[in-house]
């Protein structure tokens, strides 16, 4: 018998060492869901030498345009035909049977490590993650249904990632990855967990930091996510905001209604 | 005898065929600029097999801290102790005498890909490109002085990478990169090159994107970099904006004066 509220959890793990802060976050992660009754697993990409470069050898037989290698195109055929590479396909295997996603990972210029840029690149590809010819995009991606949260840790302060902060504002340096790439892909983007200035703090923060991430998992599931357009928002050819009485109150990091 | 406006480039190519569009952009750049007569050097980064992987094969010889690896601190120490591994030593060199770099790549998920952001990752090391420390960041960034461009490629049109776009405003999704890495280690960021739907457009749109770079590169040493916050916009030690009868009108992506 299957409980409902039973969840299975793919925890993607972004740091070199297992005894670091990350490690840590990890660990709680793990711990914490496992004692509620879910299913994790991990995928520890330096441990698993996880491939970040997007090339040929992602493609199992002749490719499609051996003359000319589109990696998005070849990447989509391969996908369809059962052809990716094994590293990729069994990523693709733990993604399909995950309700929720977490990203750990230390924040590398203002973004995500190349580890981790290059599980993006490679696992969220088209027609299994989303198909922009056929709009399955935002609400409508094939990821629709999977939560997924971002845990990050940080060198800068909470104040210096502030919109006055000198490393600017961490929501508008999040934009890429939660709206561009995740929402892009159809997942529910949870509020980002962030551990500010891992470095610079006092252990008992450290330690408070441990304690809200394992609060939080306890009610991860039923956590309002994070807002952002709808595809329906969009004129479906044009693909931009929809015109009525000038354009609908669509507000995000990156639109502008009125530039 | 040395032509002072002779300069030195240093182009980091990031697609993986020669052949593409990309890589026509690239020998478009670099036909250009040499008959120009500057001296062009090229990073290729799929022919080179560059690492994007941070790890500890990037110091040679022991660690700092052998026992909890924390690649920031132990990148910097090799930076500073001549230890680095010889491909980023390489990189680092090129990039030294560079006077101006082009990053020449297709979008791949609203930002580098994975190749490129370990490029970023590993040769911006703290100590040789900034340091956070002494406030060497910003216009103090070890970088000023350089010039950087990103040409890119892009899979959405024009108007999908506007501000009322389904992909959202192509300026925020540039932010961390454009601000949150190149302007933090000092580069003068200058205009994006933007190659859009080069799948989608027909032919005489790509030769006049190719003709429309060829033509930018002529006066590229005199073209006005992109404005960014000062560092001294910031108080020099909370790292926020002054306060000054209010706060100072600074505005930019990542940055809102009132929140």
């Amino acid at each position: 018998m299957c409980d409902p509220s039973q969840k299975h959890v793919l925890l993607v793990f972004a740091h070199q060492d297992g005894k670091s802060f990350n490690g840590a976050l990890k660990d709680t992660a793990i711990d914490t869901l496992r004692s509620l009754g879910h299913s994790v697993d991990v995928s520890d990409l330096y441990s698993q030498q996880f491939e970040p470069r997007a090339t040929k050898n992602d493609i199992r037989g002749p490719l499609q345009d051996p003359n000319l290698f589109n990696y998005s195109e070849e990447g989509r055929h391969a996908y369809r035909h059962n052809c990716q590479s094994l590293d990729i396909a069994n990523e693709t295997d733990k993604l399909k049977r995950a309700d929720l996603i977490i990203f750990q990972f230390p924040l590398y210029w203002s973004s995500v490590p190349a580890i981790l840029k290059g599980w993006f690149d490679r696992v969220l590809c088209d027609s299994f993650a989303f198909d922009f010819e056929s709009q399955n995009v935002l609400d409508q991606g094939f990821m629709k249904g999977k939560r997924t949260v971002l845990s990050l840790t940080t060198g800068c302060t909470r104040d210096m990632l502030s919109p006055t902060g000198l490393s600017s504002d961490i929501n508008v340096l999040l934009w890429p990855i939660q709206y561009g790439t995740l929402r892009m892909c159809g997942f529910d983007v949870l509020s980002p967990q962030i551990s500010y200035g891992t470095k610079l703090v006092e252990e008992p923060t450290r330690q408070q930091y441990i304690k809200d991430w394992k609060c939080r998992l306890q009610n991860i599931f039923s956590e309002e996510p994070l807002s952002f357009p709808k595809l329906s928002d969009f004129d479906h050819k044009s693909l931009m905001l929809h015109e009525e009485n000038g354009k609908k109150r669509v507000s995000s990091i990156g639109h502008r209604i009125n530039p």
